[in-house]
């Protein structure tokens, strides 16, 4: 058999973190405290694709080089796959902090909702914005989320609620899926707020089940189908109907429920089986079993809290415990989790959701790739997927989630393309 | 008059915040609810030193360029002086992740530094550790905090325990402060824990005072003398007789207090009157009574609380309404703060501390200079103060906080040295 060919050779890796095994869809927490760790190892790519991977030392007698393959030097860091964020909203105008200083200093969620305020404030400033204006500033979030280490991402639309306002944001979500190196996987979110104009929520529901849904999927704008199911929002049923709308026209449910109250919608992710049940900070015996049940990954969303104050952290362990595969995300929104960073999420993690660091790390891989559909092509080092690869200038993965609100990644690759973030400077945090 | 001449002109700012009038020590929190923020500013800046700061329409009236004047171009970003990190311990070896792990799952810090653990373990790997070796791992640390806008610190000693270990760490300080670009202010913390091969405490004590203090001020290596007086650390009475041994030899007092416990150090504050009193976690009314008659700045460190989760955040507010003058820092350390990033910080004191975006800013700028004697040179945008500015990818101030671990700088001027942290990408938070 014919030795692997590599076109870009990384090495001299302290550890180097393959997330393997994780070919099939995470079942029962399998695979969370492990994180395929190989002690200078070394990485084999060929056109944007993992061919190979092993021990630095066996690269001489397992793989192909040619005049023409160039050497990445880990320079003794971390290296691992890109992060996955499972759960983004990057398309959006304007921006909420007057509202989060308002929040911090004692005004409630909901009675910002409710006052016309929160995603009603970004729904009027989204419909109102140009396409490449919002297609610019979504850039430089991905700007930022790629120099953070992320390689892949879920982005929902939601602040337009017109089949026409929804249709743009998707449309920029695939125009940013194009023009620069992050992976963004559309999922339509037209059941995010009630917007100002209907009186009746039923009538919304009806536009966005009947109209809006088979539209979107007809245009191949979205992979998923997306409800935030809350008080204040859109009830179990109504999320139901709509998710079911979507199952029909071919777009795969997801849904964000139990985020500040329990109102069934883990009743539904039951039946429905989406892909990921996101939030899940508020949660009863029940709800965990109706999400076991389901055989969703649960994608949890620590940044929101931390962001809220106040707010409520996921029982992580409980859902462990319940055999539930999680994910972690960071929520990107302009007014509930203004972070892009999955290094923080990772801390966040292990301080807030008592999570092992091979846990959160998984959570932030693999499992994360499985709960937007990736599994298979990102989220671990494995040949033949995407090579998408970070390079962190530690000298231990433990470091990752200590080294609190920092950035620790120097290099991206990302389907073979080197995205240099900073100089090298070794820190040698471990001697 | 000579117009003032500038080398380095700023300009094209949405807000250039100035943090002006910061001449004087900070009293009564004056100053902390302005930013002294000037829309379209711009800074004039000569031989490393501010020579004008004003509106942007009147440069061409005030300011006199040559043709070798460099423009630095803002983007429309937000435009401040650069971060005073007020209290850190940057030069130690090893790590102490797995202690952090460890804690997480519910050691108590008492309970791990009995054992041995915690700062000792920290001094037995930097007594071990050679010089190179320590100013390279710092070096790297300071790189990343000027990164991350970080243009002036005070560093600690207080890993050696030795007079020879921590000549040792005074000296990479020393040259660390001159290698790279941040200043480093230096601060010997002789008293930090007690040395495994003292029996008796007051043996150490003896020796802190009498032999440490006066060489280590002979050798003019500290500008500060620093003790950490707490439950398993020193009483109240050492600290007393340490600090004042330092006031004798011309090292001015610092003191940590009230971390987790009260055991009197701000009785002692009241009597000796340190330049700082650090971290008052927990406080009485009769502590915030002596910290007001200290007249010391209160230098906060909510990133400990963060890190140690079920850490207890001080009462800022309390202290506001005492009249005492407030700083923000990292207490980047090893053990209790692995944080860099005052970015974060001021997010905590926003969400955890409850400052206004406003009141953390000057904490974290003017108030911190005047916590380290650096308030006639840093701190803020005045003629004649050094031109340390950063530049951050941001529309309005008030993102800063919102964006939680983040970095949104993304050039720094220190002294004049304009460093790039990234390319410009301006995210356009606020249309």
């Amino acid at each position: 058999m014919d030795k692997p060919s590599a076109d870009i050779i990384v090495k001299n890796c302290s550890e180097l973190l393959t997330m393997a095994g994780g070919g099939g869809k995470p079942k029962k927490g399998t695979m969370l405290n492990n994180v395929g760790m190989i002690r200078r190892g070394a990485v084999g790519i060929s056109d944007g694709v993992i061919t190979w991977v092993g021990r630095e030392d066996d690269i001489g007698s397992s793989v192909k080089k040619s005049r023409r393959t160039r050497v990445v030097d880990a320079e003794g860091g971390v290296v691992m796959p890109g992060f996955v964020d499972p759960h983004t909203h990057i398309v959006f105008a304007g921006s909420r902090e007057n509202e989060w200083l308002d929040r911090l200093a004692g005004k409630s969620y909901l009675s910002i909702l409710k006052a016309g305020g929160g995603i009603i404030s970004t729904v009027k400033a989204t419909r109102k914005a140009k396409k490449q204006d919002l297609i610019r500033k979504g850039l430089g979030y991905l700007r930022m989320m790629l120099d953070f280490g992320t390689t892949t991402i879920e982005a929902k639309s939601g602040y337009g609620l017109t089949l026409k306002d929804e249709i743009k944001i998707l449309e920029c979500i695939k125009e940013l899926n194009s023009i620069q190196p992050v992976d963004v996987v559309p999922t339509f979110l037209g059941a995010h707020a009630l917007p100002p104009e209907f009186e009746r929520k039923e009538d919304y529901v009806k536009l966005v089940a009947d109209t809006m849904v088979p539209e979107i999927a007809r245009r191949g704008l979205a992979s998923y189908c997306d409800v935030f199911c809350e008080r204040g929002a859109f009830s179990a049923a109504e999320a139901k109907r709509i998710l079911e709308a979507g199952v029909a026209h071919g777009l795969k449910p997801k849904i964000h429920t139990n985020q500040f109250n329990d109102i069934g919608g883990t009743e539904v992710a039951a039946k429905i089986h989406p892909e990921s049940i996101d939030h899940l900070d508020v949660i009863s015996k029940k709800c965990l079993d109706d999400v076991a049940t389901a055989g969703s990954v649960a994608v949890l969303l620590p940044g929101a809290a931390f962001f809220l104050d106040g707010g409520i952290y996921p029982d992580a362990k409980a859902m462990i415990a319940a055999g539930v595969p999680l994910a972690l995300g960071t929520d990107f929104n302009p007014g509930t989790s203004f972070c892009y960073s999955m290094q923080f999420i990772l801390s966040l993690a292990c301080i807030k959701l008592g999570l092992s660091v091979e846990q959160a790390l998984n959570c932030a891989t693999i499992n994360a790739a499985h709960a937007i559909g990736m599994g298979g092509v990102v989220g671990s080092l494995d040949v033949g997927k995407q090579a998408d690869i970070i390079i962190m200038d530690l000298g231990s993965y433990k470091l990752i989630p200590y080294s609190i609100a920092g950035n620790n990644v120097n290099t991206v690759i990302k389907k073979g393309f080197i995205h240099k973030v900073k100089d090298p400077h070794k820190a040698d945090w471990t001697e």
